[in-house]
């Protein structure tokens, strides 16, 4: 059966109340789907992407060769079918591949946000979606499944629409940003920050677009290490050199070097650097228990069947952090929970390159 | 007992042959001694530092309030005795505090080598070492002791020099530098790069030494999170914010942002970004299997006592490292070598910070 890939946008007119209490008025969402809803609406599963992620989930736009970021976990006969479920996955507020972000237009002032735009969190991307989902005319969804930022979502999904998921999975995520995640995104904020080119917010996109900011692409170069590994590094790049006369040469490179190089200076020329900014900044204060006396009193809220997954290397978000949550979860009495630790050397990248060491767990937990 | 601080630089007008082929002539190196040297000169030890260290390691200058790098281990009645031993720290070849290095002046042009300086490796910072003790007429050591850049420099002793010293300390260091830790290099090698402020080597001196160059802040601040581990920065940073008001606006700092600048940016205004591009590729391009065939033939000749010292934590040279040398040390028969691993949560930085982890064990070495 076909993909059936479809992209939306929809406008927004009514005020988004946003947990800062500022408000974002109007405002998009573009989001894609899979698959075909069946009558009841009961195939419905909901797909939360990471940082750098968009809506575009699965399959190959005409003309590029490039696939979705969860393309092998998500289509025909694959964990997350198509043939069976129907598929949402859409871009986050504060993004920039549709939905309202930094580098939208501002109602009536024909003018981009830039710094006007109100800092958004988890919380506010997650009652976004919810939102888009009632126009919709879902009420109810048979799952949700998110890796990273994407299963931070998934988990204040968990508990702030109890009753909206039957099954939750959240993977490589944590139940609060820690330091060390933070230290990494004040590399890349303060990178950004500096670029001159920047230009304090006002940089002009189009030009942006084509060359791309530095400041950018060396604070992604942090990030491209805290999504791998000390071992997955060496094992994926040793210490070859990319040209052996390079060794007594200054500016002579290891292939880790090129490989940093070359992925993030890419990555410049698709990501909007406000965007960057607060989407990390979302992802700083995230905090499950914000709200709440405490962390156990937020996930007493949930109802839905939770699933944990954790990677054993991941550096950004250690599998202790999941494994604090299994246990809570236990501890309050929830028996409605699993948690799996995945064996993986790819650090915290796992989550998007080593999907056939989780697909088969997520399809036993989607047919079970 | 007084420390007997006293710094000297010596001048050398014979040409240092470097391992990439080319010659430093002349060059300057600049040392510290503490402690009296005896008539026999049996109790010299070598303390070699780290990438932004220097000769001083020990003790207060007038007029300062912060003590030398590793002021903790060395003095009167401390691990590294100075009522009892005679201690030399010698700023490496490439630095920027007296020794020669990229901004220094070149002889004949008056004008800094900047980019014409030549790359220099970790043996060559030996090798420039080993003629500063033969004209102090110091030609065999009691110790050698350092972490980091300065235990590969013990490392190399070891390798080069076997019957220089009678026994070797290497702490927090590795074999090899692995992936990981190049890749932290990258970012900082990057950001001043791309730094317009760095004039691509061109930068004026006394400017950058009042304004700092925020490139290599942005840069160092990749270096402090390498430094750290995941589990210490929890512990030192939690989740605090700097202003609690400061949650929901774009530029409020978590306290370990907070500490990131700080650290960051005063870094800048008392080191060289030149000094930084060339010791960071010596640290890069260190293999102690360089000119042999084998790891296993360059250990062999090793004759020294020899003591590998790592950290749980440090995960910019990880224990395992260490763990390799002591297994292939083993293996070819190597009897006069000891491997312990420190129980710590400080990361790499553990070496500079938990000195009385490993104080006693560095006094037995010395007194046994």
């Amino acid at each position: 059966m076909s993909l059936n890939l479809q992209t939306h946008t929809q406008h927004f007119t009514n005020p988004l109340y946003l947990e800062s209490g500022r408000i974002l008025e109007p405002y998009d969402i573009t989001y894609e789907t899979y698959g075909t809803i069946n009558e009841d609406k009961s195939n419905v599963i909901i797909v939360c992407h990471a940082l750098t992620g968009s809506h575009h989930a699965a399959g190959v736009y005409e003309g590029e060769s490039k696939p979705g970021w969860w393309d092998g976990l998500i289509g025909s006969g694959k964990a997350i079918d198509t043939d069976k479920y129907f598929v949402i996955c859409s871009n986050v507020i504060g993004s920039c591949f549709g939905s309202t972000g930094p580098m939208s237009l501002q109602s009536h002032h024909h003018e981009y946000y830039r710094y006007k735009f109100p800092v958004v969190t988890i919380k506010d991307m997650v009652k976004a979606q919810r939102i888009l989902f009632d126009r919709l005319d879902i009420h109810r969804v048979y799952a949700i499944v998110g890796g990273s930022m994407g299963g931070m979502q998934a988990l204040q999904f968990a508990i702030h629409y109890p009753n909206f998921a039957e099954k939750i999975i959240a993977l490589a995520a944590t139940y609060a940003t820690q330091a060390w995640a933070i230290a990494f995104n004040k590399v890349a904020q303060e990178s950004i920050l500096k670029d001159p080119d920047f230009k304090q917010g006002y940089y002009d996109p189009e030009i942006i677009s084509q060359t791309g900011l530095s400041g950018m692409a060396v604070g992604r170069m942090a990030g491209h290490i805290s999504f791998l590994s000390h071992d997955s590094m060496s094992k994926k790049f040793g210490r070859e050199y990319k040209n052996t006369d390079g060794l007594y040469e200054l500016f002579g490179k290891f292939q880790v070097e090129s490989y940093l190089e070359y992925n993030s200076y890419n990555f410049t020329k698709w990501f909007d650097p406000l965007a960057y900014l607060y989407i990390t900044k979302a992802i700083n204060i995230f905090d499950l228990s914000r709200g709440f006396d405490t962390l156990r009193d937020a996930i007493r809220k949930i109802q839905c069947e939770l699933h944990l997954i954790s990677f054993k290397d991941d550096l950004l978000f250690k599998n202790k952090e999941m494994q604090l949550l299994d246990t809570l979860l236990t501890a309050v009495g929830n028996t409605n929970h699993t948690y799996k630790d995945i064996d993986s050397e790819y650090g915290h990248d796992a989550f998007l390159v080593e999907i056939d060491k989780f697909d088969t767990h997520i399809k036993e937990i989607l047919n079970g």
